[in-house]
This record gives C-alpha cells, structure tokens and sequence, in this order.
C-alpha cells in the first residue's frame, strides 16, 4: 500500500468541507476554512492542510471555536476598521475584512484592519496576498500561545507571533512572506521528537535555561525568537501589535484562556495595508512594480537565491495538474475523525504528550 | 593626557551646530543635524553622535547634500503625506513631518510619510520615538548603500536596511527599537579591522562567497542578514517601503548615486504612525498602555532581559548630570575639521581603505 493518498484539489476542499460541516461548523466557516485548507494543500504548505482538520474539529467539540458566528464589522477611524469573530476561526473574519480594507486603503492611502476574539491556527499569507492581488502592500501580524522565551530570559512570553508581508507584482503572483519570529515552527520541533531526530542548535533552551537540541527537553523547555536580540524584538512588537493595539490578549493570556489546549487560542490579528500608487505624486503601478523587478533580478542573479513565495508558487503550478499527496496516516486519520472519533494528532498537539500513551 | 574629552550635552550641541555653521550649512539643518548629533551622544549611540559630523561636512563638500534645502510637504491622500527634502540631510525633514504625519495617524487612525530625496546617516529611534511621545505606535524603515547579500546568494544587494519601531509607555519614555536588518553595523566590522580583531561568525562572506571572520575579506565582501533567510525577507521588505513604495531608490541605486563615496546615500524612508486609542472601540489609551505593561513585566520579571531601548535611556539619564565622554581622537578630528582639513574618519569610512596610507 503506497504511503501516499494523490487528492485532486477539489478532492481536498471537497472532503474538508464535508468534514467540518459533519463536525457542525455552519456553512459561513466550514467554507473559509476550506478554502484556507485547500489553499494551504494547493502551496503545499501542509501544516496549515488537512493536517489542521483535527484542530479546528477538536476546538469546535472543546467549545473553544463557536461553529458558527458571524463576524461583525465596524469602522473606528476612516483607516481602521475592526472584525470581531466572536471567537469563530479567522479564515472567515479574514476574508470579510478583505474588500473594506482594501476599498479604505485605496481611499486613504493606508488603512488597517483589527481583528479581535478569532481562534488562529492558520498562516497568515493568504490574506496578505489577497490584498497584494487588489495592488496594495500589506502587511500581517499574529501573536499565539506562549512557548518562545525572550532574548536572555528563559520562560516564555511570547507566541511563535508570525508577520507576514506582500508585495503586489506585475504578471507574476505577489512576492509574499509570511515567518515565524521564532528560530523554528512548533510542529518542526513535534516532527523531530516522532522521528527521534535531534534539533539544531539555536532553536530551543531547556526548563533550566540551557541550550538543548532535544526535542523532548526544548518542548519542556522555551523555544527561541530567530536572529537573537533582533528577532526577539520582532517578535514583541508582534505581540503589541495583535494584543494591546487592538485591544485584544497577549500571548501569554491566550495561553491561559485556551483551558482545553486544544492549541488554538483566540486572540488578535492586525493587517495593514497600503495602496503604492498614493504614496508617489501622480504613481503610476506599473513604474513601482517594474522598479521593485529590478531589485528582484539583483537577487534572482545570483545563485543559490529565490523570492520568499517562489516555492510556494511552484507547488502551486505542479498540484494544479498533480494533484497533492496527502500521508496515507493523516488520510486515515481523517476518516476516523469523520467516523466521530479523536485522532492522534489532536491529542499529541502539546509536545510533551507526544509519546505517552498514558496522556491519550 | 587623558584618553577622553568630558563634553556637556550643551557643549555637545554648542560645537556641533558651530562646526555645522561654519562649514556652510545653513540654520535651518545645521540645527536639526546638531539636534540629533546631541541625541545621539545623550543616549550613548556613539555611531551617531559628533562622530557623525564628518559624514555631514564631508557630503556637503564633496556636492552630496545640499546645504540648506526647505523640505516641501505634499498631501497625497489622506493618510498619506510626502515631505521632499531636495537632498538635505534627513533630520530637518523628519522634523518637519513629524506633527503633520502625527496629526494625520490621530485623524486616520493610520497615516504615513514618505520622505524623498533625504541623506540619511541617523538612527531612526529620534523619529518613532517622537511620534510615540505623542502617544503614537510608529514605524521606521530606511534603505542605505548595497553591502549585505540576500541569503543564499554572495554579492552585496541589499542596504544594513533599518527598520525601528517604537511604543508609547505612561510614565516612563518610550519603547524602542532601531536595527539594522544585517548581522552587524558596517561600523563594527570598520572598528574591527582598525583594532585588529576578527569577526564573529556569521557576519560576513568574503568575494568568494564563503564565510569569512576577516574583517578586510569581509568588507571586501558582503555583510549577512541577521538570522538568515527571515533576516533576509525584512531586508527586502525594508529596501521595497523605502524604494519603489515611495517612488525612491533602491539601494544600489543610491550606491551608484554616491559617487563621491561620501557613505551618505540619497534615498527614500517609510515611517508609519498608527493612534491606539483609534484601534479599539471606545479604545482608551490608558487600559492599552496598562496592558502592554503586562508584558513587560513578564519579559523584565526573568534574569538576563531587558526591554530595547532601556540602555539608552539609562545612559540619557546619566549623561545629563555626567556628560559624555568624547574620545580624544575624535575631539581632535573635530578641531582638524574646524580649521576646514578633512579629518582620517572621512578618508576611512570605505572600510577597504581604512589601512591604505596610499589612499588618504
């Protein structure tokens, strides 16, 4: 039997829908979740793929997520305008925040979106591209649960606290990042104790504060911002800018709020976005973006260089005609999900129950 | 004799406008650079203080910067605002911007500058924490000369590319931070190789493309990002805000621009401000600031932490009683300077010359 399932992106968004629907998620989330499921499957991104299900289902059944709340917007300023999902997931407070954001950014030249009390387990590019695909640069920031110490300390304060950045381009998809200020992602630690392979150095500080590259101790222990002292910074101001700035919580909070740790916490999202052709007397786009390709040649000269989405953006091109291949385990674990049973994933979120039976 | 010179913060700023004066700026930006040239010693950021007024004269003489150019301030959109400062240096136009962009963020809820056609040699901490002193969350980003290669590649593209970042505490000065997107300040590696020493690793590549911790190879080379591929994307985002976004240079561009290899590059810079109070509903910037507090506490409470911008302000708290120690060598640059010669600083600032006699 090949460890492998080949879906068709319909297949994928397909059986995500049916799925959480199943589960009781309301037509309005089961959608843009879907959507940000089979998005994530189609950039093969599989974090944030159907490996993800289990999360949204397991918080739905720990009444963490409601099923089915409808986002709420309001305007606070002529440039801010705030989503509150009344603890829905984001994929869908996201993508009703899209078009007002950019209809303000385009009016006043900079806008921003708040976005309170929605659970966050999803990447951050897509709303960032969505925004970039209208013409604007944009900008996201997400705090989340704290496991990252800051630069010096050794307990943690802050979330893996993403931002992610788009850059709209001419004929091409939009250049876009989207990084953890954390050296490494939660999961990429959780791989690492299931294949029993060490980490690399830098990544993880153990309870007693001292460098570790065992999984098992780093999980116990205090993940690291990426690039020390600097991204240890980056990764405050995340967490400023998506809970005091917005009126919504700390990481740390979020932490302590998520009671079933069903690892997706509820908190704040920030998104800003610019319209270029505002911030140059008469601008033209297409003399912006045609100066920005010259800067991206400059890179792309040399060897051993890519943009940050090329990567994505050749999954993109290959799984529209190939279709993903999904692990046989996680396949199969969708069908027990399916069947109204947990499976292992959700369980083994929190590291450090990863290889205990007992705490199944 | 002593190795150091004791100059009062007035002393400070009574010598630097009158060197300033005298070599023919004119009052309007001899007392903006003389402002920020006291900051920067009050604060202990050295790299920026009286050791700065060589780069000034120098790109004064050598036709870089003009000597008193009005900075002209457009309205673009209603969020957005341009100050053109006509190749002057920068501090003039951030000061001129700054109650405009302020005043703009308070109505908006975001607003932004884009600055044009400024010489930048200074921090970027002076404008964000101007703007958060009035109660401001604010942004920097500034690109410079090519000396840092993208990652994965081995020729210098992108500029040490700074970005800063600053919010407004109660009772106590801002929070801040000011950093180079590169591993290191170029200055460092400059200090280095004058001192002899070698490099960390991690810094520097050589012309070869391989890592080097010889400051010479190294400044023949090109500086590394801070903390590798995700230093490397803030890097590109900072070169695209403060280029193409506001219609200004790339980093090489203002590289080719220097002929004169003054080391002061004309170009562009971003700085966002956005009004918390604007970003809640019935937001109240007391609570907002109450609960960023929270985090500090969290952060501060562990050993071995301290908030970014915490050093500077203990050195500006006893510079103010103490004064500043002024290094005598640069004491005497200074009065080589007054008496219109060209002081070693200058000659030395391309690194690759700083051990050529042949190159004074």
């Amino acid at each position: 039997m090949s460890d492998f399932v080949v879906m068709s992106l319909d297949a994928v968004h397909a059986t995500a829908l049916e799925l959480l629907l199943a589960q009781g998620f309301g037509t309005n989330h089961a959608e843009a979740t879907a959507r940000t499921v089979t998005a994530a499957e189609r950039d093969e991104c599989r974090h944030h793929g159907l490996f993800r299900i289990s999360f949204y289902v397991n918080a739905l059944r720990a009444g963490q997520a409601s099923p089915d709340a409808e986002p709420t917007l309001t305007e606070l300023a002529p440039g801010i305008i705030k989503i509150d999902a009344h603890r829905g997931f984001s994929p869908l407070a996201l993508e009703r925040g899209d078009e007002p954001l950019a209809r303000r950014a385009k009016a006043q030249g900079i806008a921003a979106l708040a976005v309170n009390n929605a659970l966050n387990v999803a990447a951050l590019w897509p709303e960032v591209e969505r925004l970039a695909l209208r013409g604007l640069v944009a900008f996201a920031y997400v705090s989340a649960i704290p496991y990252v110490a800051p630069a010096g300390g050794t307990k943690p304060v802050f979330g893996t606290n993403p931002m992610a950045f788009a850059w709209p381009r001419a004929n091409h998809p939009p250049l876009v990042f989207d990084q953890a200020s954390s050296a490494s992602a939660r999961g990429e630690i959780q791989l690492r104790l299931r294949d029993g392979k060490s980490l690399p150095e830098g990544w993880a500080i153990g309870p007693d504060g001292e460098p570790t590259t065992d999984p098992k101790v780093a999980l116990a222990g205090a993940q690291l911002p990426f690039g020390g002292v600097k991204g240890s910074s980056i990764a405050l101001m995340v967490e400023l800018l998506a809970g005091p700035l917005v009126g919504d919580v700390l990481s740390y909070e979020a932490g302590e709020d998520d009671q079933a740790k069903t690892g997706a916490p509820c908190g704040g999202e920030l998104v800003v976005a610019i319209d270029p052709v505002r911030c140059v007397e008469n601008g033209s786009a297409s003399a912006q973006m045609s100066h920005a390709e010259k800067l991206f040649g400059k890179i792309l000269e040399q060897d051993g260089t890519r943009l940050p989405s090329d990567r994505r953006y050749e999954a993109r091109r290959r799984t529209a005609t190939d279709g993903v291949k999904v692990p046989r385990s996680l396949y199969d674990n969708l069908q027990i999900l399916r069947a109204g049973e947990t499976p292992r994933e959700v369980r083994d979120y929190e590291g450090d129950r990863l290889m205990s039976p007992a705490a199944r």
